[in-house]
């Protein structure tokens, strides 16, 4: 899919000029497309998107798909007060933790929020300390046969239970009094091929009808995860989530509807294929070195955005006002100022010839980007803007400031 | 070499009975003792250890290590705050960054630091833009002969400078009236093998020599690195740096004395050597999990220690008050609460039998350990504490709070 950019480029250029870099830019109309889409593609059934907060979390992004009709899935406290705070209610908030504390359960009880259990060792800590809610889910682990290249076997994977606890959960909510249930499975991470999205689903659709017929649920909804993939690469392909959704749609009628199940919601949980896509890194050559290797050195660096350090993640640069076409060609390492092997955020890249002063644009960097973002090296994370449907750039984070980074400790005085 | 703790593990449970846990802990006189080991290994020579500021960036550690008669290796703005605000001055600051931007040098010339060059384009902007100090050192990237497992091959080290570009320097800086000059290698990384540190320092003696003759320069230091490893695993065996130091110092008679060079000081920049093995991460077992693994789910997770899920870096762990000798063992993966597949910050570790309560405590956490850590997911970083020389538990961090977690955002009024 050829990279391209969601503006133009002077009026980039002139924003740049009067902005400190490096920042994070996001595009509204973007994100709300993403979201109509995925909306569009399920609205042949009870369709709701959870927007996965960590992958953005920023309350002025959440407000967007707020506004699209899409609840939140938290899983952390913090998480949880950022939709409490963007004004999210009741069950629109989806709260899928692991290794939970008790006053994170605490929490999203308070709000109202739909439990959805990692294990079943839970079910007894909610039933002595809090209380079983009317509706709960749980995720359930499918083991060895799913899984991707980045979730891996998923017997090694510590989320959700076996099918043989899934049973002996349900059977004690039921016994416990809960009412209605959900059922949640997070299989694969971005995802590129829509057969194993579509096995996940068949695989679920029986699942429930197994349930159904054993312990007589028929369940609130099936929650099918996240994990719709994004083309990183420009050799990669958008996944097509019509085919997708009509094979599922298929699927559901065969399963669930001819054996006379009650039709569940169907619930997701994107992040990164919503904001993805939308959110771009923005960034000033510092110097260009010339030692073993070419070198374009950034004020940008990995505490910026840490997925290629971390996985070896690859993400697309345009340079701005250059093309590669129309321009000498150079293969560069795009490095930034951390202390560290791996501060690499672009490895043998091909780019147009780079000068001190050019502006790299990442591209896809809206999800996990700015969120994983850390202060090694007493480095500062960026601010963050938006790219506003009304074609005007609105401040939505600003940037932290060593007074921040300072914040935790104490001076005592010296000398 | 067999794990053990500092402190009496009565005494650490009743500080961790009334501690809100995860948290880190130092361990004062240990810090002390490896500095003042060094300093001992290496009393032959005009020696000094800068400490790697980004290893342990908190200003109690910096005193300790202030009091003990280091200097401070920084490479960023805020850590040249942190030196300046804990009262380290001028040739006491070695300012060894990389892709520098303009404000650092401005910066680290204002508190009359050395400066570490790591490539030759920046003299012409010290000059054009700011002033050449006095005293200026450079950073040799010797290439693919050297470097070690973490480092790998240096030819693919954005790091320093190739011997061309070296001489080049030294001539350039001498012509712009540079007086004193330093020379800067850092090879090798957590390296327990005596003989790759010896080889670095034999290599730089004779191309110090090399460039005497050349350009006549005497060097004032020349600054050896870090590197010196310490043995995560308890299979592994502690550095005899008191070898290092006798194999460097009949090499310096040989190399350079002999040869009637100035005798330089030798500098040592170690971060994780003195408080690597002197931090300790604190934490308690909230959940017990069997899912196709036995799962033990701690109140930390890779948002405190990175290392696991960043590198596959072990860290040992002692159970309080439970050994495996006493105890039914098992084998866990120990997890955190982090909503990723690689929070793991231990795979397969054989352990005395968990309960929900127990009090885990990572070893070796002392140098990037807490400066690692991120806020994804909504994670808060942990307090650190420090068990001081007279035996006190004093808190030099206090721990995050959902407020600073907010810090840099804005909340729309809604509804």
């Amino acid at each position: 899919m050829k990279k391209t950019l969601p503006f133009n480029e002077q009026k980039i250029s002139e924003f740049v000029d009067k902005t400190k870099t490096p920042f994070y830019l996001y595009y509204e109309e973007g994100i709300k497309d993403r979201i109509r889409t995925l909306q569009d593609a399920f609205s042949w059934a009870d369709f709701k998107e959870f927007f996965a907060v960590k992958a953005t979390p920023n309350p002025h992004i959440l407000s967007i798909v707020k506004e699209e009709g899409c609840g939140v899935d938290c899983s952390s406290m913090a998480e949880l007060c950022l939709a409490e705070r963007t004004g999210f209610k009741q069950e629109d908030i989806l709260f899928t933790s692991n290794d939970t504390p008790l006053e994170e359960y605490e929490k999203a009880l308070s709000l109202g929020a739909i439990l959805n259990l990692d294990d079943v060792g839970h079910i007894e800590i909610l039933k002595d300390r809090l209380y079983i809610p009317e509706l709960v889910s749980i995720r359930y682990n499918p083991g060895g046969d799913f899984g991707n290249y980045i979730i891996g076997n998923l017997k090694e994977s510590k989320f959700g239970v076996s099918k043989k606890d899934l049973y002996k959960g349900f059977e004690t909510l039921q016994k416990y009094g809960a009412k209605k249930f959900g059922i949640h499975i997070m299989a694969v991470s971005n995802e590129l091929n829509p057969q194993n999205h579509i096995k996940v689903a068949e695989m679920m659709f029986n699942l429930m009808l197994e349930i159904n017929k054993t312990l007589g649920i028929d369940f609130d909804f099936v929650d099918l995860g996240g994990g719709y993939g994004i083309p990183y690469k420009p050799d990669e392909n958008e996944l097509d989530i019509f085919y997708i959704s009509n094979e599922i749609k298929k699927l559901y009628e065969q399963i669930i509807l001819k054996n006379g199940l009650k039709p569940p919601k169907i619930y997701m949980e994107h992040g990164r294929y919503i904001t993805g896509p939308n959110g771009y890194l923005i960034t000033r050559v510092l110097h260009i070195k010339n030692s073993y290797k070419k070198y374009a050195g950034i004020d940008a660096n990995s505490a910026n955005l840490l997925r290629p350090a971390m996985y070896k993640a690859y993400h697309h640069i345009t340079v701005l006002n250059k093309s590669i076409e129309n321009k000498e060609a150079e293969i560069y390492d795009v490095v930034g100022s951390l202390c560290e092997n791996n501060d690499k955020l672009a490895e043998d890249r091909l780019l147009p010839k780079l000068e001190v002063g050019d502006i790299l644009i990442f591209h896809d960097v809206g999800a996990h980007g700015h969120a994983m973002g850390f202060n090694y090296n007493g480095k500062l994370r960026s601010a963050e803007y938006l790219l506003t449907t009304e074609q005007s750039f609105k401040l939505i984070r600003r940037a932290e400031t060593l007074k921040d980074y300072f914040a935790t400790l104490s001076f005592e005085s010296k000398d």
